[in-house]
Order: structure tokens, then C-alpha cells, then sequence
């Protein structure tokens, strides 16, 4: 692969190193920042540089932030009795983006992965047990990934958690808003049924 | 979407600025730069940088170099006779992987398109006839794409070339190694037959 100049090659080997962008997409960014104009190119980079500087993890809740702690924490109108315990920031972004949940919230950064060696200490559970024990919660839900890895990792830190009297609760599972019966899985048609309420 | 910290906003941007990469993408993306040791985030932005500022068009092909002419112009063994037009330098890649051509290369960095307002003066096709009223060109390989735009300019160009007295080839259209005659489009399909070759 020596046919581009050196520097190019470069940029495109850092581009295919980013998730989901294999070799082709990467020589396709890599032409297109060549044909940004100077200004774009060094914003570009800035941002990068910026981001990885200014960004980091909020003190009490472990989301990202650029202050000390994040907004939602430092809110004086968010309830701060009900923590919504998420596996990733971009999850609380899709809570938020609901506009319903007025809690506040606890970023893991990942979930129990045995395969992967993630173990508990890996994972910001030591800091979910500190909040806990040091200040009034109420109750803790549990919004990790209904799936393998997100349903142990909810069923560990809800056994931590007993011994602190908290009321744990899990995400309904159930049929998603404006899917098709004909469409869902059976485990999801299971659960729904199961979960069924009165109307 | 102010749920995340500016500076992860704007690197969000960024990315999704590129061509191909949805808002979802570009998130991902940001999150993984995020994720990078501050070492390799800034390699990243210097990679972006270094091939803005470092790489350029060679002086006599177009194509894209470090240098003042790039490694095919300056290479002794190339045919300097035949010259091979390609729209895009991913295009020098495409054939340089094939080794069987041995001659040199003219990138004319688009073709001609009037939905695009792109026209002749827009691209590098007078870098081209000055390249081949100077110097000795037996042959000018037309190898745009075979779409509307790529055969049009090659159309254009040969048309110009005409008084020159240079011999004009274009790609030959056929049934692509290793495909299935089932799946072949009629276009192509009669191609192939119109251009039969004896055996």
C-alpha cells in the first residue's frame, strides 16, 4: 500500500484504526480532510486535541463533562434521590432525549464481560456504592443493555446494593412503541406477556 | 443535542461533517478518540495536519506526492509514452495494484459534470494537453469511470486530443473477472459481446 504519499498513508492508517471504518471509508476521509480548506483541516484537529483535553469524567456521576460535575448533577431541579445507572454517556443522552426521567444519573463505562476481562473493578460500581452509602438514594434503576452481559452486570449491582435498604428496580421489557407482534422475538413476546398490566 | 460537554460536541461534528458518517457514527467515533491514550489523540490530529500540509499534486501528473514529482514521474523505468487518465489519485491506486501497467498517469481530479457545475476548466485537463504537446505521448489511456460522467469527459478529452495525433484508448467493457453472466446487467452484457474477442 505505498502508492499514496507518506503522510497520506498515515491519515488514512488513523482513520481505518476507528471503529467501524475499515480501509476504503478510511482513504475516502483521509481524501476528503486533503480537500478541506487549511482553516477546516487545523479545526479539524483541534477538536480532537480540545476534547480529549477539556473532556472528562463528572465527580459524582462518572459522565462526561467539562466542568467538575455535569450539568445534570449540579441542576437544582433534578431529583436527586432516584439514580438511573447506565452502562455508557450515550445512554444518558437517550434517557434525556425522552424528556421524562428527572433523576439523576451513574455512568459505568462498560458492563461485567467475563469473555473480555472486565471484571468489577473495571467498571465505576466503587463509586455507585459510595454515592449510596453517602447520601439519600432512594432508589436505583438499573438501565444497562437488555442483553447478556447488561442483565448480569444489572443483577451483580443490585445484589451490592441490598444491604443498603435502596428499592432496585430493572427497565421494563416488553414490546417496543409502534413495533409489529408479527416481528418480535418470542423471548421479547414472553416478557411482554409477562409483564402485562391492567388496562 | 447539549447533552454532552461542547468540546465532545464539536468533535461530534467533525465527524459527522465527513463524508459518509451519520450522526450516530460520529458519536461512536468521538467516543473511541475520547477513549485513546492523550499520545495517540494527538497523533491523530498531527496525522491530519502533516498530510494537510506535507502532501500536494506532482507537477507533472497531478497526482498526489510529497514531493515536488511523485515516485511514477521520477521512476526511470516507467513508459513516459503512455499516459493513463483516471479522475481521482485512488483511481493511480486502483491500477498500481493490478502491476501490470508500466506507464504514467494524469489525474484530472473529477470529470466533467454540469449538475456539479464542474466544466473542462475545472478539472486538470489543460495540465493534460500541455503535457502532450510537450513531451513524446504515443498513447493516452482514457480510464474514467463507465458511468455518464467518466465516459463523457473521456468523450471531451479524446475530442481535444484529436489534433494532436496521439493515439486515444479507452477501457475495455465486459463481463468483470470472476462474475456470474446471470447477474450481469444488459448494458454490460452487450458489451461484452460487441467487443468479443477470437480465442
Amino acid at each position: 500500500m505505498s502508492f499514496f504519499p507518506a503522510a497520506l498513508e498515515t491519515l488514512v492508517d488513523r482513520f481505518a484504526s476507528l471503529p467501524g471504518i475499515g480501509r476504503k471509508s478510511a482513504q475516502r476521509l483521509a481524501f476528503h480532510v486533503l480537500s478541506l480548506p487549511e482553516g477546516e483541516a487545523r479545526a479539524f484537529a483541534d477538536a480532537i486535541l480540545d476534547a480529549k483535553k477539556n473532556v472528562h469524567c463528572c465527580r459524582i456521576c462518572q459522565n462526561l463533562t467539562e466542568g467538575e460535575i455535569c450539568s445534570v448533577c449540579a441542576s437544582q431541579t433534578r431529583d436527586k434521590s432516584t439514580i438511573c445507572v447506565v452502562s455508557e454517556p450515550r445512554d444518558v443522552m437517550s434517557i434525556e432525549r425522552g424528556r421524562e426521567y428527572n433523576g439523576v444519573y451513574h455512568v459505568l463505562h462498560g458492563v461485567l464481560s467475563p469473555m473480555s476481562h472486565v471484571g468489577p473493578d473495571d467498571i465505576r460500581i466503587k463509586e455507585l456504592l459510595t454515592r449510596v452509602a453517602d447520601s439519600e438514594v432512594e432508589e436505583v434503576i438499573m438501565a444497562t443493555n437488555p442483553d447478556t452481559e447488561g442483565e448480569a452486570t444489572a443483577m451483580y449491582i443490585s445484589r451490592l446494593l441490598k444491604p443498603f435498604g435502596v428499592k432496585t428496580t430493572r427497565l421494563a421489557y416488553g414490546i417496543p412503541v409502534g413495533s409489529n407482534l408479527e416481528f418480535t422475538d418470542d423471548a421479547t413476546l414472553n416478557r411482554a406477556i409477562e409483564g402485562r398490566t391492567e388496562i
